[in-house]
């Protein structure tokens, strides 16, 4: 990568003049529509009986922010260069994610939120039209939502070539059958369809042994055994489903872009699914910081306000200049999306990949240990947000794989030099 | 401390003859009657639906471990120099509390939990007979449990002067008013007795103007708002509870030591509680470990064992190298506390605390990075033990604290050479 | 600073269409024309009797270099806006200054080193129409050298209400007596001119007591005690001097711009040597990082190369993404001065300072350990390298300073916002 | 090494009665006989026209120290076990050890600086009479030197079995030839034996195949091409010497141990040697600690002292915590030796190595940055403390392969388990 830096179509990290007025809609909705129903919504919530369930009024008042923001034309601006022609270039889709990554719920009501923004993209760039018409369109709609099942109980999953579950094409029917877990968002009522990752092809050269196959969720088989915790959290309704399918049928047609291109089509999914999670990263650590800030302000100890005791300004000062940083690697890992496309930029994402969680956590660890007691408990939403930056470190490759492949890439480099 | 490094008095870190035994019975105990039961205890608990309570048979578990325990004289190891001629020295219970903490039921079961330690070793220093008879002879048989409420929500606890709870002397009776919270152990239904940190003289010197007052949790006024959660978790039925004092009435004899001494009493208390939870933060940082060789040798990606792959052994080698520098440290504190006193050998407790908890977090959580998913799930001990010990960076004084009370030392011991 | 991170104009991050060209031929310049005289250059240095000389063609060595540079039109490009016409944006010259940073001679032979920049950028901004014919002409010509007297023994420097010495209007000139060390290049034969921060104005208040006042190097009293060393290195013959200044008499009319101005020019002067250094220090890490891999690749032990040993690859993959960031944070510095100001800028000077030499120290630290004993020898650039970035968190403010500029900027965007 | 945790013979860490008055007397005779000569010793030293001589007066310092300790009983006190009845315990030489530390000379006074103390200690366990009579009792006088030839500069010394120099048997004559660079005290003119690791075996397995032999530095052939720097320092009169071995002839009695013995020699070294050196970098963590104290307290900047500025304060706790826990860490690794034997200790010397040297340079980088620029100077001795340490993490083993003993007796115990 070091080659492509002076190289000035990767270094305007500009918002564009089209994406500005739409940035400044997302910041005023938020703040209209979603920031006033975040606690409402959590409150009804743990009123829940059945926890895969929403309770009368919560659903409402999401689908209600959904509808003021179609309705504004806030939405689907995750996907670039769609058929559809909706979508913001990953540059500018970067400045709205910011400010989606301060309330949990804002990425949502733009229909830009996770695992569903992965499985369109998918469904956009390598789905049949018949595909398109029966999953893509209710799923740009709003109307329903989806799950990816990649990885498995048993195997290092960040290793691809170690999927077991199988599919075997029986007449015009995939079978399957294997064991998934934490495949999120498969708790939620109105998840409707499942990207299963399978092994079809056994016999083949390892990265051509994998497809990707459409599981509707209430085909006979799919068993959800039930939700994986995160830090004892079920993350109810969405959910991190542990799955069994047994014996699962599925129509031939319903594979993605052909045997054995599972590993392709990851490829595709995952750039931008690894990304989006960074930019909404950068919305919680500036969040983290404010609360640091605000508690730092407002209180006092040993005669002075917490902010001023020790270590606590340099540890602003640090958090400042790492998110500025990350910011930065995030826009050009997004323009490096634009520019030489997913395949190109891979690099630039698992540098931010493997940089921004890791370092989030800290900002917002730090954010909890000046709040005190308060801030492990559940008056601040701190330890929510370490919860789910800590997974991210775990989730779509752990740190440990990005760094391989940025390392890769400049043993390459120094090689070719030689 | 610097001087104190030459006292051989203070470097013979070896467990006594006597303890020798009693570690071996521990050992045995833990694994033979404790580590049984932990699986079903845990199940029982999930289904409860009064979160404060027991359910059928889970209270007979951990009473049953505790009888054999007690029949075998592994009781009360935690107070030196009892009047009642119970406990070890401070350094043989480390070596025994090592192995404590290693199964997160063990304590309890030889009597020797958080906070009736604590509020044992209290009474057992400053308390009446009265008070002795009353509260300390069914705390010391494991008949009650208790409390201690000093952190309040509306200050900065860690500064003593910030209290803002009352207690006005009308008559024979003590009228206490004022808001706590984090009151670990409140919600145990066999909590019967709390220690209760109020201002009784707002126009003494700072640290004068304290007092520690027993209240019987029956005492009409006192309101258990709560739980506290520490990273969304209640703790049930143990529990974290936030508690109104509202005109609450106690006889004036139930005043400890004296009107005004309740930060002296807090020196009292503090030193051992902070060095019992370092103590099984050991056994704590010790089973993370193992879990971290275990998965890195049995699990394999990109053809390789986990272990072998990328840092992994170095992380393994720093983790052994940080818990034995911590082992050495917290037995050198406990050493000082033996023969220096309490007081003396605050300096050391407190580099013990400043250490400790933060090294343990650290460990743990690169033995969640190394399990993956499984990591964060619940299927793995370890996002527990991660917040057990987060939580430790702020109880009992934030690390920030403790390095303060450090640092003053060494100021102080270079001012004095000058 | 978070406000701004919406501005458009504030992350084109881009080289100028007019500078690409330069930036090639700099590039070229170097190869060409610096890399093949280093190694010449410090041979005949180690063989100097008098250390702040030159040995016979070593001298011509430098000068050659510049020559062809100023011949090519590569010249003065640190000085944007400036009268005379002469430099680039601050943002293009970034560009060009990474690759300076890779060669110890080669700022030298564009007329872009420290501390001459600073000192042209003063003279430009502040002197008169005589101070700059009799200073400013040589300097931007490359005839002489200059040097920056601020910083004093026996006080922290980096509060400038400390500075020492004294200068007394006596008739028409001023008399100033005074010590400062550290004051870089005045070991240099070519060294004609010194700026002096001195006290003129003790009654002022605290920023508006000071003064910069021009000093000829050969002015009676200017006593050159010696060289102050760096690691135990004198860095002959630029050097680093102990400055005596014993009743020193100057013409009054060598005051820059007014009495009691010495702060503010001072602000005019730090932003951009900061940034200068810290454009500098990126090229430095690329190339630490380019012998990490080099050496790594190019070894073995235990049967393998040494990149593929334990935590190697994550090491590379770390510095990678460090340098990728700080790159970032030194191209928004410097488009913030463009775009701002260098006093709206500064705090983003300030994140760039305190962030860069010390990411800086660690890679370069990573790649001695990559090296074994050659690493810390003479037969690698490393310690070198190391050494001028160490000292660079203590030069132009501590990183101490820098870190409370950013949160201070912080902590009052957030009361603003109260 | 976990299950030697309890083991309370290890545990022990307390000097002996027999050591104590030992210990005060070398803390006396420092005071009074080594620190009044240090200033005259370097300053003397910087007029050395011949680098590897000694100016008159310098050496008479010296000796004149050693004099005073020898005839004090102050001498030999790192070796245990010997037959000539000197040393003492491992456990005993360390509480001495930390005092040497603190000054660069101390070591030598007592006869008991490297590379010397392993070389005797070689001969005394596996010398013969011969050998003994001719080398190890004027080095146990201390009047004579010696060098240990190991590290070669064209291959990853620290894999043993990478050593090129080979020696090979002609007649009764040992002919060498080979390459040894960073050898230690080669330029004291004192240095009369040289122990040099040679490959005489090619075709033995893969640890048997390296020899000792004995060299005296006046053979033929033995050609010193000049000094390795250590961060541009060549450390002189003492030196780490390039030594070219050209057809070098020594007597067939001259090896050590015999044939294939190179290996197993090193074992008996290298503990001692390591843990030699660790030990006296807690006295310089000490010294560091205590400069960064005194600086702190005396200057002021911002209207406060430095030490009560920002992190500073507790940037002294956390280097006094970790002196102690390094502290109490190599008196374990010492006792260990005691107990177990260097061979079983060998996992506890090796967690000594890594972590004391790492930490050690972090302390004396943070006493640096509190010094501001004097920090770097030669008014201050942090640098030449800095490079030191530094260079340990290099010699005698990088920490890396140190970190690598630790986790495979980690995974090797967790293996056992299973």
């Amino acid at each position: 990568m070091n080659n492509d830096n002076n190289r000035d179509d990767l270094n305007n990290l500009a918002i564009s003049e089209k994406a500005k007025p739409l940035l400044e809609a997302v910041i005023k909705h938020v703040r209209e529509n979603v920031d006033p129903i975040l606690e409402e919504y959590d409150r009804l919530g743990e009123g829940r009986a059945d926890r895969f369930s929403y309770v009368p009024g919560q659903l409402e008042l999401i689908e209600g922010a959904k509808a003021k923001a179609k309705a504004a034309g806030l939405w689907n601006f995750f996907l670039p260069n769609a058929e559809t022609g909706e979508g913001l270039s990953n540059l500018d889709y970067a400045y709205i994610a910011f400010e989606l990554g301060k309330n949990p719920l804002a990425s949502q009501t733009l229909n830009c939120s996770a695992p569903d923004t992965g499985n369109m993209e998918v469904l956009e760039r390598v789905g049949t039209p018949e595909q398109k018409e029966k999953w893509l369109k209710p799923l740009l709609a709003g109307e329903i939502r989806s799950c990816f099942a990649m990885t498995e109980p048993d195997v290092a999953s960040s290793d691809a070539r170690n999927i077991g579950t199988t599919a075997v094409l029986e007449g015009d029917e995939w079978v399957i059958n294997g064991d998934k877990y934490y495949i999120s968002g498969a708790g939620d009522p109105r998840c409707k369809i499942m990207i299963c990752m399978v092994k079809t092809s056994p016999d083949a050269e390892a990265f051509r042994q994998q497809s990707q196959i459409l599981v509707p969720m209430d085909t006979p088989g799919v068993q959800i055994l039930g939700p994986m915790n995160v830090f004892g959290h079920d993350d109810a309704p969405h959910g991190h489903m542990h799955i069994k399918l047994d014996n699962v049928r599925v129509p031939k047609e319903n594979i993605l872009w052909g045997e054995g291109r599972g590993f392709e089509i990851s490829q595709v999914r995952l750039g931008p699914g690894r990304i989006h999670h960074c930019m909404r990263s950068i919305g919680a650590a500036e969040k983290a910081l404010d609360l640091t800030l605000e508690r730092g302000i407002s209180r006092e100890a040993f005669g002075k306000r917490i902010i001023d005791l020790g270590k606590n300004m340099e540890t602003v000062s640090r958090a400042r200049i790492e998110i500025e940083a990350m910011r930065l690697m995030v826009l050009k890992a997004a323009k490096a999306m634009d520019v030489l496309g997913n395949k190109e930029a891979r690099i630039w994402v698992s540098m931010a990949k493997a940089m921004v969680p890791e370092k989030c956590c800290k900002i917002i660890d730090e954010a909890i240990q000046i709040h005190g007691a308060t801030g492990v408990s559940q008056w601040s939403p701190l330890t929510e947000m370490y919860m789910k930056q800590r997974t991210l470190r775990l989730a779509d490759g752990p740190d440990e794989v990005h760094h391989n492949v940025v390392a890769r890439a400049e043993v390459k480099r120094v090689e070719n030099l030689g």
